[in-house]
């Protein structure tokens, strides 16, 4: 007879924590920056450059993943770790800074298996390590109950003595680019939400999956955008075109982007599309959580490795609106599947 | 007819951010520590010292608050704002640093009043504000949705240049002392889960509910206790007994408590104790969520203000385990209503 698995509620937060902590302490023993780890009421980081960048960010179960989808797959303990992980060291990319520190809050059903939640905790390390935030440590965080599953993590970075890339720096002339994905999350959540299930996908369908569950930001891009000059920066985690129009709002400008290069991007989408019969333009133009990188840089520069350029900004014109256009006619307005094949 | 009040659903997270920004802004106007405020994908905040104190904490509805109360009493936003900024002020106190920044990740059902939201943001504000918090500033945040209330809030603070005062330091002969309320918050739990409504409450008793939704960190006594040469210290969250073992086992001694103390600090909660015929003792040295300081001081030195001295520092006899004693036996097997008037 099949054992029911061990249940958080079977243990103390303590035995709980000595299950978490050694899958975490790969990072934290080999940073200097952690200076105090867990066993006090808080932690200490060092902070050299004398400011840090900061931001939080939430993922509660059947908002940002469902732990069972349409086609049958079931949202790992990895898969939330991995997630919860990438998208705060985005946010931190996207200011052009370099994660140091995670610190994390874990809300957990009582009825949760003790096996989901080291899984949890390994995919948040591996997804520092794989990503490419080898400097990033966990130094602390909080355990506690809950009816449903969350996992709040809040991030430290460093500019390295640089100053940040806001979203407001764009200006008339700017060459428009991106670094990463556009569109794979969208194609992948499509999937998970579709009646093909995941051993009935080819390899290059099953990518788009993985993607919507352990997305993959292009974090050596943000501080090189910003080493390189870039005028103005985010990740796109709503999409293109509605991340885009935040940016050409901050910085009071029109983003025009060419229908050519998003046709390039569109490409690798369309088995999925056609499996689907989706459109994969909109998955580029409206698909968010790639966490990929939208960036502004003067003309003249070369842009820096990961970026391709998929437009320009254009002074906004009189009684017009800042936001975003394709070819010149606002995106909104505008159909996307107007340019699809 | 009345309305129905305002849902968080029929507002964006941009309208909602509106309502709350300016609720929050008087600190981080005032503070030169916040460099870059919301706007961006992360905020920057000044770190001086070149290390800050981290820690996190989250408040789920229905484990860490109800939202109605066996008394009647509703748990109000401003209630629960409150806590979660006390709760993390705390710990930074807890190392003798002073908090310099938060940032609050909130979820939110669909159907939660804004009015609620914007009560909690009120209750933020002024727990930092009152509390004596005056440097610290909301740096930023995250808004989602949920399907139960869910306030996590990630703190930063400073040494100010010193060292932080550890679990881990006490030595045998030190004096053991307390800062702030102690059983307070147990009393105010034990009156919420009566039958006693809040209007029939007396004022001092309806002062210890107020404790319980509202709980009073003595933010001074941290850095002061830090400055005064303090030995260890950590909050009380989770009851005297219960972290001053935690205390004892990290330092490897026993810490033992003078009844006489003890009786002291129960003579406050006499009148509830009596309403409810409850023991005022249990509830200093079994109740939590004061977040009063235990700290243990060289015997030598005065005890800087605030704290009171309640019991000494031994080494562990042989054969015994690190751990709290009340007048030389242990205090988990005495059973507290030994000590009962």
């Amino acid at each position: 007879m099949p054992q029911s698995p061990l249940t958080v509620a079977e243990l103390s937060e303590a035995e709980l924590l000595t299950r978490i902590f050694p899958r975490l302490e790969l990072n934290a023993v080999h940073s200097a920056a952690v200076l105090l780890g867990p066993g006090d009421d808080a932690a200490i980081v060092a902070v050299p450059d004398g400011r840090t960048v900061i931001s939080i960010d939430t993922q509660v179960q059947d908002q940002d993943f469902r732990l069972q989808w349409n086609n049958g797959y079931r949202t790992t303990g990895y898969d939330v770790g991995w997630k919860a992980a990438a998208q705060n060291l985005s946010d931190i990319n996207a200011m052009g800074a370099t994660a140091t520190t995670l610190v994390v809050s874990l809300t957990m059903p009582a009825d949760t298996p003790v096996e989901w939640i080291e899984d949890l905790a390994d995919g948040l390390a591996a997804a520092i390590g794989k990503l490419g935030a080898g400097s990033c440590s966990v130094a602390g965080g909080d355990l506690g109950r809950g009816g449903e599953l969350s996992v709040t993590v809040a991030v430290l970075g460093t500019l390295s003595g640089g100053q940040p890339v806001l979203r407001s720096g764009a200006t008339a002339g700017d060459t428009l680019a991106i670094a990463g994905k556009a569109g794979c999350a969208a194609a992948g959540l499509a999937l998970l939400e579709s009646n093909h299930p995941v051993a009935s996908l080819a390899p290059e369908l099953r990518l788009f999956l993985d993607l919507q569950c352990r997305p993959e930001p292009p974090l050596d891009a943000g501080p090189g955008a910003r080493t390189s000059g870039a005028t103005a920066m985010m990740d796109i985690s709503d999409g293109l075109v509605r991340d885009g129009t935040r940016l050409a709002v901050a910085s009071n400008v029109v983003l025009d982007l060419d229908p050519g290069k998003l046709k390039q991007l569109a490409a690798s989408l369309r088995p999925a599309a056609a499996l689907l019969g989706a459109d994969p333009l909109a998955w580029v133009l409206g698909g968010g959580e790639d966490h990929g990188l939208l960036a502004t840089f003067p003309a003249d520069i070369q842009l820096p490795p990961g970026f391709t350029g998929i437009g320009s900004v254009q002074a906004r014109g009189s009684n017009e609106a800042a936001g975003v256009k394709i070819a010149g006619r606002p995106a909104d307005s505008v159909g996307w599947d107007h340019f699809a094949d």
